[in-house]
Parts: C-alpha cells; structure tokens; sequence
C-alpha cells in the first residue's frame, strides 16, 4: 500500500509503497480515516531523526475492519475508534504499577524503528484502542493523541473544582491543556503567548482570559483576578526556557506548576522562589490512562476540539501538507490529513 | 428591627420585631438581599429544635453597609456580598489544621443559640464574608450555601477529569452536587430518584441522564454507559437508607463514594462489597474553603444555579413562604425571600 | 510428586500424589521451602469450598530450581525467593490502571481451581516472584504473604509521619498490620482484643499499647493518648460486626478507617457519625505492589515478623499441622510447614 | 534579665540586659531551659541582617511558669514543653487553608523584628506550644525545631511503607531528614556528603548507606540496592546547587524530589531529565502540623535526636558557643546552650 514516508533531512516527505501489517494475536486492523501532523513529525523532517523510508503519523482515528486472534470483546468489524500510539511491556515494573507510559521498552508509533500511521490501514493492540462515541467525528478523533497530553497534565495537577490556572503558550498543546484544565473543573484559565492571532482564538474557546505578554504584565493580571492571592495552577506549555523559570511568580501560596513542554535547555529554577510558595512541581510525559476521559468529555459536549482543527489535506496532499505545517501561519493551530 | 423567627413545633413561623446587632472587630454588617429556605429551616418549624424567638435562615446575600475596626481590606461598603455561615474558633486544633468545619465550636447562623438572616440587617467576619462576581445576583448568591455542599462534595471525591458520577437523589442537594461535579470535572453524570419532574428538570442542566429508580435499574444503566466497569464516584444525596446500602453496586473497582445525604439511621453496609472494589468511602460536613470556588466558578458561567431557583417570595410574605415550602410541589427546588 | 491435599469438608486434609507442574514461557521453577498455613486454607477445610484432590497453601518460600523460556533478567536458579500468589490478567482494565488485584481474572494459588503450594515443586511468573534480602530466612519469607495485606493496609491509609493508629484485632492480620503501621510511620499503635495472651505478645512487638476491651474502654484509652482528639487511623481488623461498627467513636476529625477485617454480614453503619469527623474510609482487598516494600523493610529490619511464626511443623506432619491450626491456642499467630 | 544578643556584623554576640516580657491573653510564660544554634543564628552573626541588639536563638525547650488569660486548657504551670517558633495572623486566607507556614503576617522568633529566646524567660502563644513527653529531655525538646524541618519534608514526600530515600548533605538538616524518612516509613536511606566524618556519623543512626560523593558515585550505588529501578525520593538538603540540579539521575519513575536546602543561586534545572521520569518535585518552607507528630515519635522511641547533640555549653558560654559553632567541625552536628 502507499504510504507517506520521510525520506531525507529538511526534505519534504514523500508517499511511497510500503509493505501491508498483518496482525498478531489481541491486535485489530484499521482503516485510517484521519490523522494530524504533529510537531515531532516536523521535527522528524527537520532535524533527521529517521532512516529514509520511515512512515510518519501518530494521531489518527480509523474504522476497524479485521480482528486479530483473541482480541477483546467490546470491538468489532466496524467500529469507529481513535488509538493510543505507544505500547507498553505489559510485564514491566512501570506498566504493572500503573505508569505504563514510563516504561522505557514502549513502542511508539512514527517513533523509529516503528512505523507510523500515515497509510490506509494499519494493526494496533485492542486494549489500546478507543471506540468513539457517534457524535464525534474521525477528525475530532484523531485529535484524541495531542488532547490526550492536555488531559495528562490536568491529572496530574489534581484540579480543585473553581482553580484558577495559567496556561502559557497558545500553541496546539497548551490549547488543549486550556481546553482539559476547563473541562478539569478550572474556572478560568489566563492563556499566555506573544502571537495576538493565537490568544484571539483561545479567547474563543471558553473562559480563557489571553495575555499577550509582549504587552502585558502576566503576574498583574494574576494579582488583580484573584485579588493579590495567586494562581492556583501554571501550566507550562511553551516550552521557552525564561517562561519555564518564572513560573513561581504568578503562582498562590501551595500551588501546582506541570511542565508540558519541553525546553531545550535546561533553565534557571529558583528553588527559594519555589519554596516560599511550597510549589508543588509536576512533570508530564506523554500520558496514561486519559484516552477514554478525553472521549467522554468529547462526547458530553464538554470538549470541543473542532475549532482546533484549522487545516485539512487530502490523502494526496500529504506532500503539501507537511510543507504547509511547517510554515503554518499563526491563526493554524491543527493541520490534518483525510484519508478515505 | 423585624426578623423571620420560629416560634413553636409545627406552627407556622411569625414576623416580629428583635435587637438590631452590633458590629464586633474584624466584622462587616450587611443588608440582606435575598434568603434561600433550607430543609433544616423546614426540621427546625417541624420538630421543634429551637426555643421560641429563634431567628431563621442560614443562605443568604447582601450588600456590606458598615465595617467594624479592623475589617481586613479588600472588602468596602457598598460591596455585593454572601457570606459563609459557619464561625470557627481561629485558634482550634481543627482550624489550624484547615478542616475548620469540623470545630465542634463552630457557630452557624439559625443554629440555636445564634439567631438567622431574616431579618434587615445581620454582622458577620469579614474573613467569611465573599464578593459576589458582577454578573451573579443577589438570589444567585444566595445559592451559593447550598451549592458549597455540592462543591464540597466534588472536592473530596477528587474527580478526575473525565469521570462518569452517580447522583442518587434529586433534592436540591443533589442537584448542586451535579451541577458541582460536572463544573468539577466528570464528563457525565446519572441521576437517580423516584419522582419523574425533579429529573425532568434535572435532565435539562447539562449531560445529566436522568434515571427513575421506580422504573429502571440503575446499575443497568452504569453498567451500558461504561462497557460494564462501572461509575467512577457515587455521590449518595437522597438520605435513603436502602440507596445509601447500594452505593457499591453501580461502583467502578477503585471507585469513589462521597455520603453527602445524612439518613436518619445506621444503614447495612457491606464491607465485603466494598472491599471487592476497594472503594474510597468519603463523607461530608457542610463544607470549607468552597465559597471562593463556587462564586469563581459561577462568575466565569460554568455553574449556573439559576434554574433551581424555582420559587421567590417577598419578606412580607416569609410565613407564605415557608408554609410553601413544607409542602413543596416536586418541579420545585429551591424557595426564596427577597428582602429590599 | 507428594502433596496436601484437601479431600472432604470437616476432614483432615490428606498427603497425595499430584503432578508434576510444567514450567510456561515467562515463569520460573521453584522448590518450595516453606509455607503457611492461612485461616483461607482452614475455611476451605471446614467449609468445604474445594473439590476433592485440591492442593492447599499459598504463603509460600522457596528456591529457584529452572527459569522457563522468557524469564526476565534478574531472577537465575538458586535465588531465594517468596512469590505474590495472585496472578492478573497483564492486558484487563484493571491490571492497566495498577490495581491488579481488583482484576476479576486474577488466579490466586489455592483458589479452586488453581492449586497451592504444599507440595516439594511449583511454577510462578517471574513478574511475580521476588528475592529474598540474605537476612531474611525461608520461613521469614514465607510471612511476607500475610505481612502483604497488613503493608497494603497501611498503604491504603496514607499514613503521615508521626499518626497515631488504633489496630482492632490481635489475630495474625492484626499483628501484621500493626508491624506495618509502625513500620510506615505510626508513632505509636492500640491495639485491641478480648484474647489476653494475644495482647501480651503483640505488645513485645513495638510501641503496641494493649487494650482488652472486654475490661477496659478503647475510647478512654484513645482520648487519654490524644488529649481528647482521638486516633487518627483505625485499622478494623477483627471482622467482627460490632468493632466495625464502632470504628468512628475513637477516631479523630478528618480521621481514616481501614476495613481489613471481613465481617460475614452487614454493618450496622453510621453515616452521620462518620460524616461529623468526615472520616475517610479506605477498604483493601489483598494487595498490590508491596512484595518488594515488605522485604525491603524486612531486609532493612524495621519489621521482624519472627516472633509471629510461634509453630513449625515438618512437611510429613503436614496433617497435625492443619489439625493444629484449626484449635490454634490464644498464644500461637502463624503455624508453618517447613519443607525440606 | 540577661540575654544573647547581636551586636555587629562579624563580631560575636554579647550578653545584654533586655526587657522582660509580658504575656497577652491566649500566651505562656515560660522559663528557658534549652536552646540550639541553628546556621540562621549564625547568618544573623556573619550577614548582619539584624539591628544592635537583636536576641537570638529559635530552637527551644522549657517550663510552663505562668498563663496569660485565656490560655486554653490542657496547658499548666509547670509543665515541660517546646514550642514552634512561627506565629501566624489566624485570620489569613493561608492560616485558613492549613497552610499557616505560608502566612506572609508570620512572625518568627529571631527573626527582626522579633527577639529570640536564648534569654531567661519568653512568653509564646499557647496555641503552638507542647507538651514534651515524660522521656524526652530540655535538650531533646529543643531538637524538635530542626527536626520539625525534616518532619515536614517527610510529610511533602507522603512516603509509602518501604521507600528508599536518598538525603543528600549529612549537615544537621540532613540528618534529621534521615530520622524523619525512616521513622515516616522509609526501609532505608542512602545518604550523601564530601565528609567522612558526618557520613559516618550518620551510619549509626539507623539503616543509612553513607555515600562520599567525592570517592562513590551516587547512581551505582543507588541502581545497585534497586536493581537499577532507582530512589523512591531524593531529599535535597545539601543547599549546593550541583547537588540540586542532579536529584533526576538517581530517581525512580514516578519518583519524587524534596527540596529542604536553600541553594543561594537558581540551579540549572532539566525540564526534560524530570519529565522523562515524571517526577513529583516538591519545596518546603519551614514546617507546619509536626510538632505533635515529631514528639510522638520521640516519645515512642522511633526517633531518637541524642546523638545529634554533639556539644553543649552554659549560658554563661554563649560568646564562646557561638564562636565554637561558627568553626564547627565535621564530627559535630548541633551545639546547644543550657539554662537553668
């Protein structure tokens, strides 16, 4: 079958034949309906982390149209279903204690040697595949991965129903932090980022408060919602090492920092900024155990992912659609590509 | 100046003249806007707990008309306010400890020998008095007492974004505790009771899926929306012995139970059920830290109680009012007095 | 080779041949050294719950004599070893969230129709087998099984530093969870019995205050210790109706409840008088994840359960030994079979 | 009366008659038996960051010699008592919420502008004072402040039964910790230092692996006793900035890191080495709640501070204590001062 394969460092990908999955015991196999472009594809491009021929794509949903041997009940040929791309040992230490998302033998999709999703049908474990309830779209499902992180990092900051939190970066992840820290019981989120055209759509999205902080003092528009208190939770989301260290100074007496993104470098963290608010640091990776939530919340109508999904791309534009992501313009927020 | 007070077991209560209170240090005085009826207003006219003269209701809002010396800043005259009715002693063991509400010398309004808001004018501590958001009204915020056992509820459950509750009961408590678990997180919730127009109406308020316990069984119903596993929190609000001895039935393995309603006497409970699923058994006293929570969570419109507040009464009409609300017809939630 | 096996309800059980296990891909072979004998294993007797020919006994240390094909590195022929009896399923739900002993599929060794460990040879996932500390004897190990379910317990309170902890019943589980508790950061435990002897011995266990409630008042007690507070765990672990019930009168505000103990019938339960404490009420079902926590502890010696086996019996006296432990004197804890 | 004052920065301190204090209602006075020099007392001396004048001196034990008004019950003249040394405003939304530690309106003894308590007499609310146990000496009573540290720390980690902990810094902080951790439910501590002196005091005082980071490397001995897993919890109490930037290597996945050290300069901190293992990261300021908790354990036997009181001195002494502490050797941990 064809499939949409990296080819060389700072080249546009290509679509090429690769070879057809044949599924092993307790697997399903997929039609891919749809799949996202992530950064970490882009980065795939771009800095070279690949052998040539390697398939990219790890957001995706799909239609189940074989199962393997000794699958599960609760799937069947026909299920409109979205997965969660990396397999752990399920004889671990990690994975037995519930943490199956640190083990360090998990298999990733479009994470080398694995191949990723972007072809017409792939195998995937069914304890790791999610039925979609009807009213949610392919589209919407395979916005499931990256919402997933956003999902994560709510767990872990262990959301008090009306929490105040500050999310910064309006990129894609902290848009769906914004969205899971809402749908978590925040009753408002302070939505950080420089790019006016980003904070203009968080600010559609709920009670999302956007600060450009180019412009704006952040820990001022903290002090006065919350009259000189704090924010109870940061949600590090940009990535950027000077926002990663200031975390400690909008934040309230005992309150939560997570770090989502991924600075490249580590940074200055001032450990008596942090003590004298008794901060409470969470770390995200990736994520565990959130597909089904995301799902339900999806379901329930309290997450709404669509106006996230800024760009779509046929199957045969995937060429171009890679091309488009990695120039995308600052009002995109999700480039997706349909297959039928 | 007058007051609404209880003058004998199952007489109706009577408007009559008492002493205007005076304002202590670090206390705020307030003209009452608007007061909710409470069914422990309702035991006290019932079953006779208070000496004749005793002052009624404990929800309420109102405007600050003075400061006493030593009112922390932060609050003026002139604010919109409600406040938290239960006192603590600042220097208890329970206090210091952050679980004020379990000082056995906490003072509550309308609990005897302390006299209750119907009346013109009352003082309270500043510390736990609360500004209203712009956009919540004087009845609205005289919701918030009771919605603070509902938040209080969700607090202890922890939910876990994306959870899937049981609501048993459909009084005003459990209405609150869904509206609070939904705004707290979960992505769904199921409402049991036996009388169809309180779900009715409880089905209109977000994805509530209302189930008649007359007619259907419960466990039926978690057990189809959840693939079998089961809800992930019941919060037992009916006060029913027999639902409050069902609780493990519809529980997820690793479930939470949060006893919100107080039945009158011990229930069966198994402890072999409950440890099947090792479920968290959590229970509630009124509730502490909420009132902050719950107005931030109603000024940035993820709760709206404005659809419980089903019948209002003037203060001239507070014995009305009251003999209403004994009889209270099921489409009703919530009577209120509004005072001028 | 030879085995004891259960035979007929009310009747000794007999020495048997049986055969020969088969090690799996994934499992390893051990002689068994040492076993337990469990108030499951004499229930089992005298109830009658097994077939004819069903080998008992699941608390078990032995030594690696074969690893089967797939061992995982860190276990190799001639370790010393103690092993978790009860096997989950590595791909359900529950196993998933890391409450694997909630697993309805769990196979646990002498539970019909899975055979025990009386016997000179079994096979048991290496996932599931853990090393022995060089301190720790055979017969020592052998402990860890019941031990399990008193760290489980101990796990399940979340004790803080310095808790003082009421322990209800002296029996093996108590003594076992006191030993926990202590070792988890219990400043001190009361313990409770009517049984004198058992209450003498436990109190050479550690800071273990006695308390015969058949002559004393467990509450005077309490609120002596806590000027008044009250304790700020219970561990029931007597499964007695009336102790159950009664586990919120010594408990301190904002206090916790560990249900250990299995009471046959229902509770007389208090909502209300756990709701003015707002007790929080945890329940366990065996155990998970706290093998390695126990020998560490063992290994470390901050726990010493010697003083507990207080009778040894050969594996040819494998039949006085269960005769023993069925009319087992108020002095004696555990009874074990040594096997050679 | 007399008392230990500052007089210039870089000078030893004086003995100068002060004021004797008077007690307000809800305050103890009480006589000074014991009292520690802590590395603040000594800043104070080497920074200079106090007036002429200052008394020094916060860790504390002594008699119970008179009650204000309205001291609550359960205090007497004569008793034997510690006390904590932060005062909150009781009224604070931080106090409120149990986090009175964090209440910037703390007033701290020692602390400008309050005077300390190495001085006949003080008086000190009795809300934060304790009774010591009957086995528990003045000068242990006054290792309670110190301790208190390392109780709060242990408290921050929530330790599960069997944890392995690293403490690295054998300084007083750090041995405190230590007995904080394995008294908190720890199996064993692994503790770190460049001084052979302190670790090997160290190694008498329970199962604690001393470690020369400048002879070992901490990781191989950590992955040696885990079988590579890693440490449940680092406790950084050294205050040394590599130190503190190196916590993620030896940690298990899902580990937690406690920062009690105070590095003067932010630390170059790897977002993506703690995210990797998804580590908990959590600051302490001071302490609160351990008092009660920290002489249970003493009384009890579980902690035992005797051999941290390396060197003792009359009050007569003070310069030279002072002068002796500021050179202190490696051998020694605490110098305290005597009253009588």
């Amino acid at each position: 079958m064809r499939a949409a394969v990296y080819l060389e460092k700072n080249k546009p990908l290509a679509v090429q034949t690769v070879a057809d999955p044949t599924p092993a015991p307790g697997q399903v196999v997929l039609a891919v309906k749809g799949a996202g472009i992530c950064g970490s594809d882009l980065h795939m491009v771009q800095y070279g982390f690949a052998a040539p021929g390697q398939v990219l794509g790890h957001e995706f949903a799909g239609e189940i149209v074989a199962l393997g041997a000794g699958a599960p009940s609760g799937l069947k040929v026909g299920d409109r279903v979205c997965m969660e791309p990396g397999i752990p040992d399920p004889n671990s230490k990690a994975t037995q204690l519930g943490i199956y998302n640190l083990d360090p033998a998990v298999r990733f999709w479009a994470t080398p040697p694995v191949h990723g999703v972007l072809r017409p049908t792939v195998v995937h474990p069914a304890a790791f595949t999610f039925k979609l309830p009807d009213n949610i779209s392919f589209a919407e499902g395979a916005m499931v991965e990256p919402l997933a992180v956003g999902m994560h990092a709510a767990n872990k900051a262990r959301i008090r129903p009306g929490d105040i939190a500050v999310v910064s970066g309006a990129g894609p992840i902290g848009m769906v932090t914004a969205l899971a820290a809402l749908a978590g019981g925040c009753s408002q989120v302070i939505m950080t980022d420089v790019q006016q055209p980003k904070l203009d759509l968080a600010a559609t999205l709920g009670p999302i408060k956007p600060v450009n902080v180019a412009k704006e003092k952040l820990t001022d528009v903290v002090n006065k919602l919350t009259d000189g208190w704090g924010a109870d939770i940061v949600f590090e989301c940009s990535g950027n090492e000077k926002a990663a260290a200031g975390v400690f100074e909008p934040l309230c007496p005992g309150g939560v920092v997570v770090y989502v993104g991924i600075p490249l470098e580590p940074i200055a963290y001032s450990i008596s900024a942090a003590q004298i608010k008794e901060a409470r640091v969470e770390h995200v990776f990736r994520y565990a155990h959130v597909y089904p939530r995301a799902l339900a919340l999806m379901g329930s109508g309290k997450i709404d992912v669509k106006p996230l999904i800024t760009d779509k791309f046929g199957f045969k534009e995937s060429v171009a659609a890679f091309d488009f992501a990695v120039k995308m313009p600052p009002s995109s927020v999700k480039a997706q590509i349909e297959l039928s």
